[in-house]
């Protein structure tokens, strides 16, 4: 993990690919840290990224992504920000863009899928550098975007999944970090197997929390508690459904450690063990209230 | 459901048994409701019972539940705000304490095995009304106790657990109801389901979360999502391994209910339903925000 003097990506433009909320606020928070170039938007929706202009977010929309990065001046860089089952067809897309200056990451919350299509894909992959920033929301649209979103947060590449070259890497660790996040680097399948564990199960949880709950007619009387635990399951499901298809294996894997130890929660609970709960409950909060402490100074 | 105007409950006295968290936010509710009458703190830890009279939480600690109801000039109230697995030896005390005017409520999490003690132990159990404020917070001590912690929550009454005579429950509701709280009544059974789905399960699934992304030592990098999901994982270890043990048909019932729901989320991953898996995302996601929308006004 690392933290430095932000220095700004030496690129000539930068090219979002979706501006909701990721997008948006990744634009908002390089007008904060100073970017002097071009900050164009590409999306399907000439709607939101007009929104996405008007709230400072990018300086212009583009058409379309050819569009984008016509009359290339020098070096581009793209972040791919639209949910993961559209960038399949974008790095093919690049892939057809004659711009030998173009380097390509992306914010997608798993990572294996994503280098291997980067790979299968486009003619040099060591241009392009996968990364995982960590910090989002619930709730979607350049409306909801935020210069700080990204502050301090922890942004996962995964270089070594594309075999990407040292200018690009230089490239997209400055671009992360001008926006104000802490890198740190993980081959694509370590990333997507921890990340599952602390992102992927959690939202499935949330999601069967709230299912469950609905299902009993029990929500209505739901207190902060249920509020704060199921917050997620509020989130976009087209982004969370491309989330696990694409990380499947470390889902099936977390699914698979979790549901084990839910038996052997019944069995606590069902036998009635109160020192190995009393023990199971205290060994988690200490856990928990030290990763806060560490993290988030709390 | 009701609210209605505050009411402040015809008792002489209120004794808080336990002035932690909920019981130190009861007594400056009540404080804040313009009760006139004393409010005595019993607990094991006369340092906490002090700290407790600082705050003014309470107006004089007694050091122990006899001495509290020494010389009855009228009617009072006696609270249980301890962990449940006090309650049976509180309420032999107070079947003990020759008090003809005393009504008794609690502030316990699970109602069944509550209300069958207090039939058990008490000579008029129709003098007991099981309640469950419902409101908390991770936080223990009465250093987080507030006097808005109870605004505007819900209170279930469980009346009919104990045969409750109108007089107690009218007291009883006047109380609860002068901390800000909404009433609502179920039978202990029906608390108990509910209250398992909504609040005891989904802190289980809390504390095996933060068990498993410990295990993996994936903790580290955990962000916002996480830090919410897992926030009631760090409440006091006691107070949840009384919860879980007196809530233990309605949490092998939830766990198993659960347990088919993970299987059939694992099925949808592993065999690639997108449709499927859209369809739930949506469904829960509408269930949330429309429960949002309705509970908290967002």
């Amino acid at each position: 993990m690392q933290r430095s003097a932000a220095k700004l990506p030496q690129v000539e433009r930068i090219i979002i690919i979706g501006t909701g909320l990721l997008g948006g606020s990744i634009g908002l928070a390089l007008r904060a840290a100073g970017y002097p170039g071009r900050i164009i938007g590409v999306g399907r929706r000439m709607e939101t990224l007009e929104q996405a202009r008007q709230l400072g977010c990018i300086d212009e929309p583009a058409a379309d992504l050819p569009a984008a990065l016509r009359q290339p001046a020098g070096r581009d860089l793209v972040v791919l920000c639209t949910p993961l089952s559209a960038f399949e067809s974008l790095l093919a897309t690049l892939a057809g863009c004659d711009h030998p200056g173009l380097i390509i990451t992306d914010a997608g919350s798993t990572k294996q899928v994503v280098c291997d299509a980067a790979r299968r894909l486009l003619p040099d992959p060591s241009r392009f550098v996968g990364a995982h920033p960590m910090a989002g929301s619930e709730l979607h649209g350049p409306q909801h975007a935020k210069a700080d979103l990204f502050v301090n947060r922890l942004c996962i590449l995964t270089p070594q999944g594309t075999g990407a070259s040292d200018e690009s890497l230089q490239v997209v660790r400055d671009f992360w970090q001008a926006l104000g996040l802490r890198l740190t680097e993980k081959t694509p399948a370590e990333h997507d197997r921890v990340v599952a564990a602390i992102s992927h199960l959690p939202h499935a949880m949330a999601v069967l929390l709230v299912q469950l709950a609905d299902e009993r007619t029990a929500i209505s009387i739901a207190a902060t508690g249920f509020r704060d635990t199921t917050r997620v399951a509020s989130g976009d499901p087209r982004v969370w459904t491309d989330i696990f298809t694409t990380n499947r294996a470390a889902m099936l894997e977390a699914i698979d450690l979790f549901a084990d130890h839910l038996q052997q929660f019944r069995r606590l609970v069902s036998d009635g063990h109160e020192a190995d709960m009393m023990k199971l409950l205290s060994n988690v909060k200490k856990a928990r209230d030290t990763w806060l402490k560490q993290t988030w100074g709390e």
